[in-house]
């Protein structure tokens, strides 16, 4: 049997192998300076930090190792919102991977977590937007240089995730009980064919479900609306089961275009391991 | 920096995802009921053991730990002679990663660690021919069964690989220093490109070499002789970066016919792995 940590890696190389994922590095697809190999080593970068998790580590230590292995490779950000997701789930699977362990898990995170979630961001750059006013000594891009406002206002990193919604799609699922990952991992469930074929279904229905905050972040919010429509046409049309084809042109134009819903991978991700470690994805 | 078990599980994982492996899964091909996401699973499983060997394990002990784990997923045997190759790799990297340590390494293995490798049978289904006459007690498809036989004549794990030469092209880099392995990682840091790419010229450059030994057991010599010269031609033209085109009939006619060079791919991993050990191969 496969460790808890050893199935969220195999879901961050499961994930990164799900094709076609628009917009996103996939098994057939590299993007120009990020490619399928840097997510490989991303992978097994995070590999420590994820065992520490595992073993008890509180969330914010074992995220900002997992972090910083997942960092030690040239292609830059490659699963640091995944790993965002992945680290309290498998924590809460010591006790009992479900919706109300892992809502508990999030919830007794502590000002030491939030400081180390903030010293992540000095190991790699993330795109995040800017924060509201009152929140301008918190920027996240700050990095460690932010604690000491993080302490004195006595924030822990479940705070954090709270002021994060709704411009952030992970945090929404720290503050939201992973609803969406723990749907995800019933879709993936319930899909038929090679995993890889599952994932892209799966990935597919979250786009079309919900603007990915990535894209808004880095382009705006109508990018990420239209995005979104066009993902529920496919799923409309059932494409990837009837019509593959129809699906390239969508992601040779994200790609082309720079946008890449990395959020919606990133709660693919997550469904993966749900379901890998209940055993409701056979491999 | 990646850790010696970190670097050992990503050199399988860049191995499965180099394109085009003719006859062997690659990023883009699948075969029937062996999968790329058997691979990662397989990688995943692994790394425990490589840990092991890492940590100072004996080769025997730490071999088969990661057989077990790379076992862990329902597509049969992936990885059994790239770990063959590894582990006493990854035990080298602990004083220094180069012919004479590695060699020192496989010579100083005993009989206990031949008893290892034998239990590793038990763990799953490997490709393997008849043994000669006068090895039929020590037939390892007999597993931990042939243990008795083996502490009676009291042969080390180097000697059973002395005995499998030439038959395994897998025994004979334990004998020969792993002078291959060594070639191959020269070779990927020699060429240019994504990881992807080199890892595919460097595998069709040593199939071109030597006939595939698990080919000539699987099928026959003549087979195995066959695509050693089919790729020997490609090389010599140039293919790969000339006319990528003309590899694709020789891959679908390989994964046809059910032919698979799977030592040269476990060559292939060794050679990644020293390649990232040495900071050759840049990722």
């Amino acid at each position: 049997m496969r460790s808890p940590a050893g199935n969220a890696e195999l879901a961050l190389l499961l994930e990164v192998s799900g094709t076609p994922k628009p917009g996103n590095v996939d098994r057939h697809r590299d993007l120009a300076d990020l490619r399928f190999e840097h997510f490989l080593a991303g992978a097994v970068g995070a590999r420590d930090g994820l065992a520490l998790a595992a073993d008890g580590a509180a969330v914010g230590p074992a995220f900002e190792r997992a972090v910083e292995g997942m960092a030690t490779q040239e292609g830059g950000n490659t699963q640091f919102g995944a790993l965002l997701l992945l680290v309290p789930l498998v924590r809460a699977a010591r006790e009992e991977l479900s919706q109300p362990v892992a809502e508990a898990v999030v919830q007794e995170t502590t000002v030491g977590d939030a400081a180390s979630f903030y010293r992540a961001f000095d190991h790699v750059d993330v795109g995040v937007d800017d924060p509201p006013e009152d929140m301008a000594t918190l920027d996240v891009r700050r990095g460690a240089d932010a604690i000491p406002a993080l302490e004195e206002r006595g924030l822990t990193l479940f705070d954090i995730m709270e002021r994060s919604v709704p411009g952030d799609g992970v945090a929404r699922e720290w503050v939201r009980g992973f609803d969406r990952s723990f749907a995800a991992a019933e879709r993936l469930a319930a899909a038929d064919g090679p995993i890889s074929d599952r994932t892209a279904a799966v990935f597919l229905s979250l786009l079309a479900e919900r603007p990915d905050t990535l894209v808004a972040t880095r382009h705006d919010e109508a990018t990420a609306r239209e995005v979104t429509d066009r993902a529920a046409e496919l799923v409309a049309d059932d494409a990837l089961e009837t019509d593959p084809e129809a699906v390239e042109p969508f992601a040779a134009d994200l790609v082309d275009r720079g946008v890449n819903p990395g959020t919606t991978a990133d709660i693919t991700a997550a469904g993966l391991f749900i379901g890998l470690e209940h055993g409701a994805i056979e491999l």
